[in-house]
């Protein structure tokens, strides 16, 4: 039994009402054992936690890892030009290797930055896998699956493989789910074959949704449908458990629509700006009862995978949609990234909060810096001043994955010099 | 004479077509002696380059240092709740000494953060130019005048003192300008007052314009006029240079107008964000040949000072406003945080980009992190994925203010432990 204790730092553990106040975390393998104003049990480890505040580590709902390789590559153009001309052509250069590395800078870059677990959506899955499990971070895998073109069958083979062969393992930390990749890429059969094999192995789905205008205008022609309507009509969303991923395009009724699903949504404001896609309804899908988690979407498009700059974009945003800065707050947004995240990836009971019972998924922020003092208030450091690099550790599973801003579990110069030649190789001329 | 090299470094002069390359810097003095692939003068401070971006010092044009005391204090409310029950109760309570230390906090976070100038406009101007002047860093002061109360004459005399006593002062790192606060505290009368001081005096105009949709309809029922307009009735907009803050609320009309000034607008995307004031048509101004910096408004409003996070939002936002991600680039975004903030605070000739007989204001990235790597396009990685916590060494004026992220002429400690009293006292009760 191992146990690590942190002592004297400021608990926010984000349970509704719980207000931030000084005290101690026990942990015992992968658990919190117990959370309080002062925990007398002494653990083999000790982590002083004065000036730091102790939170739930930030969940990173829907993400293409190995796209860290294309990070600041292709910026500033038109969505066709940027996927068509730069995004796929690189990616089709990119070897199994290829996507282990880079998965291994967007986990490196995930922990250095206070988020501890993701959603992610890529091919070649098993090497994600393998970069999640030595790494330590806690993962929801999902190979994307096309169905216009004719290795749907090899690939959907490849989505049920994967979760045959990982589904539970690295400790529990690895998870999956089934990737139809969006209505636009995916006709109903090929829908419906997907829900089949997720109901199958009773497992989530995670889908794009309504990301463009141009995908909902290419639904409305083919389908005469919203493609909100077009999921519930192939049935996708009465599934167990359905994770989407932007929703920027919704009218009332799917907002309706989606109030009932279980599941929810994952916001992507970055990649959404970026890409100039628009603003999610988000205060409206809360409303209506449907969960919403955080995500930063690829570095390919987004640049960065500080998830505190969502929070940031995510409560900027509410508040210019509204036009009134008290429609949305501090805390919303950081549940959001936290239990909503939680939520999203089927694991609302095991992370999300801090709670003795749930699993050690914990970040310790310094708040010893000019940037965040004085403390008035914690959430809106938190929500619009913190920055991933104020994260000075970081722990998952009950591991300590990050201490110091050093990394434990990964050798950062290594990555930064295999991924600078990869990403030469794989960009060149284009 | 001193003078420091910086050796190996990736060198972003952000010269207008000048793209980044490996070399050198010779600094001499307070000013870039010389600057290029190699240079063979040695000098007594070599700084190890590798690995790092310089680039100019970020410009912050529009700011009000003290309130930093006011950090995450009152968010999430509507703008007059934040201004009258909050902020201004709490501002009443500043003693010079508060001010002084909310400034040097204020200070500490932009050089921090890579901000090596600043425009500020407040009160107990003394004080802050007294920080300006220990701490290294350039600011141009300016006293805020209202005209609605009766002790305007006062405070005009205070923004004349302000100026005698302290432009060109601090080896020249002060200069100042006059302050009439905005069209909605000072009559046409009291505009003209500060307007003859400043031409009197020689220096330039700050002013808030056409933040909020209040402000707009309040100068509408009052003089029958747009913000803009009634500050060109006053004069104001033909002044030899003129400092604008805000302008979120501009009609085409305006936006003409404000084509012919000399100066130009200071943009605060995260404050207007926060606030829920809108988006300022930036990409119409540049359009119109209106230069535009960047500014973070005070700490009260925006909680951050990070110049980095104003980059992202101006070009995320505009990407928004116009549907196209092509429409505004990363080095448009950055060219305002840097030339465009030169302009705006009179100083296009001394800073703003490097080059041989400018200023040495210079900030070195450190780009051998995971969320900065692999580094396709500098400019990307500059305006979507660095923050302020990336700086590893600020320089001003030829001296070193920052270095390994340890300030060097401020004690950071006894500023935390300072202002966290005052701003306790400040706001008990609040």
């Amino acid at each position: 039994m191992s146990a690590i204790k942190i002592k004297g730092a400021t608990i926010f553990t984000m349970v509704r009402g719980e207000a931030p106040y000084e005290g101690d975390i026990f942990i015992r393998d992968s658990r919190i054992a117990s959370i309080g104003p002062s925990i007398a049990e002494e653990a083999e480890e000790t982590l002083d936690g004065r000036g730091m505040l102790a939170m739930p580590g930030l969940v990173n709902a829907h993400q293409h890892s190995p796209m860290s390789l294309l990070r600041a590559f292709s910026d500033d153009l038109k969505l066709m030009d940027w996927l068509e001309r730069k995004m796929l052509p690189a990616e089709n250069r990119m070897t199994p290797e290829d996507i282990y590395w880079g998965a291994k800078l967007g986990i490196a870059e995930m922990i250095k930055s206070g988020t501890t677990a993701f959603a992610d959506m890529y091919i070649h899955m098993n090497e994600i896998a393998e970069a999640v499990k030595e790494t330590g971070i806690r993962a929801s895998l999902t190979r994307g699956v096309i169905g216009l073109e004719d290795d749907g069958g090899r690939r959907m083979g490849e989505a049920a493989d994967l979760i045959d062969r990982w589904h539970g393992q690295a400790d529990g930390r690895i998870t999956t789910m089934v990737g139809p990749h969006a209505p636009y890429t995916c006709p109903p059969h090929f829908m419906k074959e997907a829900l089949a094999l997720a109901a199958d192995k009773g497992v989530p789905v995670h889908t794009h949704l309504a990301e463009t205008v141009e995908e909902t205008a290419k639904i409305r022609e083919k389908y005469n449908r919203t493609p909100t309507e077009y999921l519930a009509d192939t049935g996708l969303l009465s599934h167990d458990h359905i994770l989407l991923a932007h929703g920027v395009h919704l009218t009332p009724e799917d907002i309706k629509l989606l109030g009932g699903i279980k599941g929810g949504m994952a916001h992507n404001p970055v990649s959404n700006l970026k890409l100039a896609c628009g603003i999610a309804p988000v205060a409206e899908l809360l409303k209506q009862g449907t969960t919403v988690g955080l995500g930063t979407d690829g570095a390919g498009s987004a640049t960065t995978l500080d998830m505190f700059e969502e929070i940031k974009a995510t409560a900027w945003l509410q508040k210019l949609r509204s036009g009134n800065p008290a429609s949305f707050t501090a805390g919303e947004a950081l549940a959001m990234a936290t239990a909503g995240g939680a939520e999203l990836l089927g694991l609302r009971g095991e992370i999300g909060t801090l709670e003795a019972g749930k699993k050690a998924d914990i970040i310790l922020i310094d708040l010893r810096k000019p940037h965040l003092q004085p403390v008035h208030h914690a959430e809106s450091l938190l929500a619009y001043s913190v920055g991933g690099a104020d994260v000075d550790t970081t722990i998952v599973n009950g591991c300590i994955l990050m201490q110091g801003r050093r990394l434990l579990t990964m050798d950062e110069e290594e990555i930064l010099r295999e991924t600078a030649v990869r990403a030469r190789r794989i960009t060149a001329g284009i």
